[in-house]
């Protein structure tokens, strides 16, 4: 494992070398490997659980809020689940070596396209110890070398845990450096990291807009950006209203923490008088809190004191909380406009009886996922059946949606002749 | 299309907003624009050429090198030229709609992913005005809107060229903003350009060092970022040493100004003595100027007095003229490592009558293309049989080699249910 004592200049070029080596690995040397990783989280759980008390501990003195708290602190629990996490990936296919098309030239050349990895991949990220855990098994299935940079708050546990998966791994035949890590104590790191021309192949940031901003700003190798969620449920004239509860309610209350979560309900104004009463009182009992434009107040019958009105800024906030938007729009097509205004490119549904109305709907909106008559929550590597997921992509280029194995490898030419060369 | 009077916000705004009805255009529309395009290159040949010459005069009395002269001008031949690339364009099959993927799950979802143009494409680039009219027809092909920023010395040419390809376009349904131009003559346009997050889907220069630097520096956006091409040829122990002259030399003379050709033969030490003579002078009969390794002096036999002692700068140094540094190596193993550390990841080539020496070249060489047995001048998007192609990338991510219109895209996963909601 890398120390603190190296460069993060130093820290990467070991990766980009031992990067050579894992991109020839063998499927069985790595999945030997993730089974020793798992193994040893098992099996080193004291000294892991010590080290993030340790964090947990400092975290409270420094008066981290609950959530935070809850997000970096491991259990016995969620570390036998970190490692059944990782037994799972090593189940996964391996997606290098996969030829993805090929075919014969007229001149005799025989054309492949070849998965490959990236090569070095950097995480940046923010307090969950069990990143530092799942990406490093991500990339080592994938051939990648991973460069960890975790928060200074979970400082403890990343660096026992890096410990734990890099030392399992080197025992198995992974090149040294396949998986480091640098302090995160240092705010220059993050700099550093994403300057590493040629050395860095990606970098993926997990953590908030602070982090992704100062990506922004300074980073000069690719960078894949996962905005949050600001995801929509329009209910059509046409659909199913029974459906259209259960979808609305599900989107927003199943895991109101997530980014595919919905934050604004569309509704038809031909039925907005029949559906709005019986989804919002079913909202109101899975304790959402409303906030309506005035054509739902108007159509929704009896509200409680509780149920603010919306503002504009209403539209476009990612509540991430159980709290929820209403508006009511004149057709399919005004509810497109609002999801590609306000939306952020995630998951977005439509609850519907037309083909049509679906057809528009699936064909103009401008997202990652486009749901028919089906909950929003769906969006995730795993229910896709891509195996789990290093993060979710709402930009375009390379991964959209869940960023899986197939994801974090690119593809080369491999181009076989018998001496042709070009007239 | 897109005057100058507009800021380059509002233009980024527009041409997202006909991105959204491009994306839904049908083939026939797209195709029979694409005819409307080239018949208007023809019709306004007169026009155009005009527009070119003063743009060739300028460039004239400003003393601008012949090279970029000879890209910048256009004659009736090179705009016939530019037409039929149009019609070939046109020929292609359309990439949107196409259904990469898809399965049903447990649940009954069905999840597909689908291809979608990616939205608002930005190119930028220099002196070649036939730049305008490929990119403009690719992007229409694949959907996305084109923002282009031409360079001011082809502003008049770029002007018209836009004009005539808007318009032809816009007459056969393409929706207004579809194709933009600006100015050129403001160094402000680029970075806000590559600043226009969520409204520029990506940047691609076509350009030098320079412009690339400038985007590293400003750019938000995402970027497909092309390194020149800095190709080698590796001449192993067990190669039929006829076809090795023959695909050194192409590699190197049959158009030394691309970024495959290559820059750097290697030898293996062990038939450096039979095959160096020959192949040197084949290469100096091409007028090729070499500059040779200690090792390959001593076993080249006898050199002429042009011949130049190789320095570890020449390792480096993209010639893209008729100069070739040649090294003599020990093994695969040695020229895979020179390869990967000087080389620029675009088009790399062994010659090799052993399955091991191309396989582990081939596995371990990190490049765009690898070449067993033929020449390094095949990377081409004509050549691979993806059409017309925007570029060529070096990087990883997205696109690796050649750009075309399949690369123009993203996809997008489309769920149907019947009231799925997650447990």
């Amino acid at each position: 494992m890398a120390t603190t004592a190296q460069s993060v200049a130093d820290v990467c070029a070991q990766a980009k070398r031992a990067s050579r080596h894992l991109a020839r690995l063998d499927t069985a040397t790595k999945n030997a490997a993730l089974g020793r990783v798992a193994a040893a989280l098992e099996q080193r759980a004291d000294e892991i659980l010590y080290a993030n008390a340790r964090d947990v501990e400092a975290g409270e003195e420094t008066g981290l809020d609950a959530g935070l708290l809850d997000r970096l602190e491991l259990t016995e629990a969620r570390l036998a689940g970190i490692a059944s996490d990782v037994r799972s990936i090593a189940a996964l296919p391996d997606p290098v070596g996969e030829t993805i098309g090929g075919h014969r030239l007229e001149n005799g050349l025989d054309v492949r396209r070849v998965r490959v990895p990236l090569g070095v991949v950097a995480v940046v990220y923010e307090a969950r110890p069990n990143v530092t855990v799942d990406c490093s098994a991500l990339c080592l299935k994938s051939g990648n070398a991973i460069v960890l940079r975790g928060s200074s708050i979970a400082a403890h546990s990343n660096s026992v845990l890096a410990d734990v998966v890099s030392s399992a791994a080197l025992s198995a035949g992974v090149p040294e450096g396949a998986i480091s890590i640098v302090s995160g104590g240092d705010r220059d790191e993050l700099r550093q990291i994403a300057t590493q021309d040629g050395v860095v192949d990606l970098v993926i940031p997990r953590g908030g807009e602070g982090l992704k901003a100062a990506l922004k700003e300074h980073a000069t190798v690719p960078v894949i950006y996962a905005a949050g969620g600001n995801a929509h449920v329009f209910v059509d004239s046409s659909a199913d209203l029974d459906d259209a509860v259960r979808i609305a309610v599900n989107a927003k209350v199943q895991r109101p923490s997530t980014c595919n979560a919905a934050e604004t309900l569309l509704v038809h104004a031909d039925i907005a008088g029949e559906f709005l009463p019986p989804v919002l009182r079913a909202l109101r009992e899975s304790r959402v809190e409303l906030r309506v434009d005035a054509r739902a107040r108007s159509l929704a019958g009896e509200l409680d004191g509780s149920v603010r009105d919306a503002t504009e800024a209403d539209w476009a906030t990612e509540y991430h909380a159980l709290i929820l938007a209403v508006k009511v729009v004149d057709s399919v097509g005004e509810a497109i406009e609002h999801v590609n205004r306000f939306g952020s490119g995630h998951s977005e549904a439509i609850v519907t009886g037309s083909v049509d109305s679906a057809r528009a709907f699936t064909t103009d909106v401008d997202a990652a996922a486009v749901y028919v008559n089906a909950s929003t929550r769906f969006t995730d590597g795993g229910v896709f059946g891509m195996g789990a997921e290093i993060g979710n992509s709402t930009q375009k280029l390379h991964a959209r949606g869940p960023i899986g194995l197939r994801e974090l490898t690119t593809y080369k030419f491999v181009v076989e002749g018998s001496g042709q060369v070009r007239e």
